[in-house]
C-alpha cells in the first residue's frame, strides 16, 4: 500500500508539502498516493463555518508569516492570495477522478502555483481550466467528467474516506493507519512509510 | 534582548520543548529567558472553555500519538497524563515570581518530569511543594511568596504581556518581535535569534 499524501487546495501549509513530496519520497524509494479533498465539510462537523485562520485572528497572521518563512526558506515563490480560503472543488474533483493519469501531478502543481504564486481564483472554473491548458490537457472533456454524477459521488466517498482516518487538516499522510498531519511531518511520513510501510 | 521561551506547563508540546532548549540554545550561544504563562485565559478569549486538544477529539487524540512519537525519537520518557490538562497556575507563578534564581530552570523541567512522565497532579500544591524539594529548595517560603499580592499582580502582567505579542499557543517563542509557535519551530527560533537577535 502507497503512502497516503492528502491535500486541500485552499489550504496553506498543503502548498509546500505537494511542491515537495514527489522529490522526497522519490529519495526514499517511498510510493504514494495523491489525495484531493476538502476540509469544509470536516471544518463544519467540528461547528466551523470558516477555516480556523479566519476564525482566530492572532493563529492567521501567525500562519501567514510562518508560510511566508516557510517558502523564503525553500525558494518557493509566495504571495498571500487576497482571497482564502479559495473553494478547492473543481480542481479536488479533477484530481479524484483522473487520479492515475500521468499530467495529474502536473495539474496539482500548477492549480497550487495558481493560487499562493499568482492570486488567482481556483474557484473559477475558467481558471482551472487554463491549469490544465498549462499541463498540455484538453480541459473541456476532463471538466466534464470530473462533475458528472459518477464523479461526485466518488468525490463524496474519498471525503468520507479522509475522516474515516481521522484526518482533521491538510496536508496529512497515512501510513498504514499511522497518521502524520502538517506540512512538517512530511520527512517524518515518508521516513517511516520506509521503515514500516512494507509490512502490512 | 534574549529570546523569549514561552510555555504552558499543561501544555503537552511545551514538554519537549523545555526538555530541549537549553542545550540547543547553548549550542548557537543564544541568550534566552523562561516565560511561564497560562492559555485557559487565552483561550477563553477565543471561546474555548477547555484544551482544543479536548474540545476536538481527532485532534486530541492525533496529539498524544504525535507526542508519544516525538518523546520516542528524543529518548524522552513520556507518560501520557491520565489528567489533561492539569492546572498549572502554582508552578507558573513560581517560575515568574523565581524568575532570576539558579534553580528555576530545574523546577520547571521537574514539573514537566511531574506531569508529563510521573502523572502526578501539579495542580496539587503538594506535588509542587515536592518538585521544589527535587531541586534542593525550601518550598514553604517560595510558595509563600509566589502567592501573595505583588507576584499575583505579576503574573497576570504576564500574561497580559503574552496576548500583546500576539501568543495564542505554547511553547512560543519571540525574537524581537518575531514569532515562532510549536516544539517543532524551537531550532528555528534560536537560528533566527543568533542570526537577528543582536540587531534591535
Amino acid at each position: 500500500m502507497p503512502l497516503q499524501f492528502w491535500f486541500e487546495f485552499a489550504s496553506p501549509y498543503s502548498y509546500p508539502a505537494a511542491m515537495r513530496i514527489e522529490a522526497i519520497a522519490q529519495v526514499r524509494h517511498v510510493d504514494f498516493e495523491w489525495n484531493a479533498f476538502l476540509l469544509g465539510p470536516i471544518f463544519k462537523a467540528q461547528g466551523w463555518n470558516d477555516s480556523p485562520f479566519n476564525i482566530y485572528p492572532a493563529k492567521g497572521r501567525y500562519m501567514w508569516r510562518d508560510l511566508e518563512r516557510i517558502c523564503e526558506a525553500l525558494a518557493l515563490p509566495f504571495q498571500r492570495p487576497s482571497l482564502f480560503p479559495r473553494n478547492g472543488t473543481l480542481a479536488a474533483r479533477i484530481v479524484t477522478r483522473f487520479n492515475r493519469a500521468a499530467w495529474m501531478p502536473r495539474f496539482v502543481k500548477a492549480v497550487y502555483h495558481a493560487n499562493f504564486v499568482d492570486d488567482r481564483d481556483i474557484g473559477d472554473a475558467a481558471v482551472i481550466a487554463d491549469c490544465l491548458e498549462r499541463v498540455g490537457i484538453d480541459c473541456e472533456p476532463v471538466i466534464s467528467m470530473a462533475t458528472d454524477v459518477s464523479s461526485k459521488t466518488r468525490f463524496r466517498a474519498q471525503i468520507k474516506r479522509a475522516v474515516e482516518q481521522n484526518i482533521f487538516g491538510a496536508p496529512s499522510f497515512v501510513s498504514n493507519g499511522e497518521l502524520f498531519w502538517g506540512n512538517d511531518r512530511l520527512e517524518q511520513a515518508v521516513l517511516w512509510h520506509a521503515v514500516h510501510g512494507e509490512i502490512c
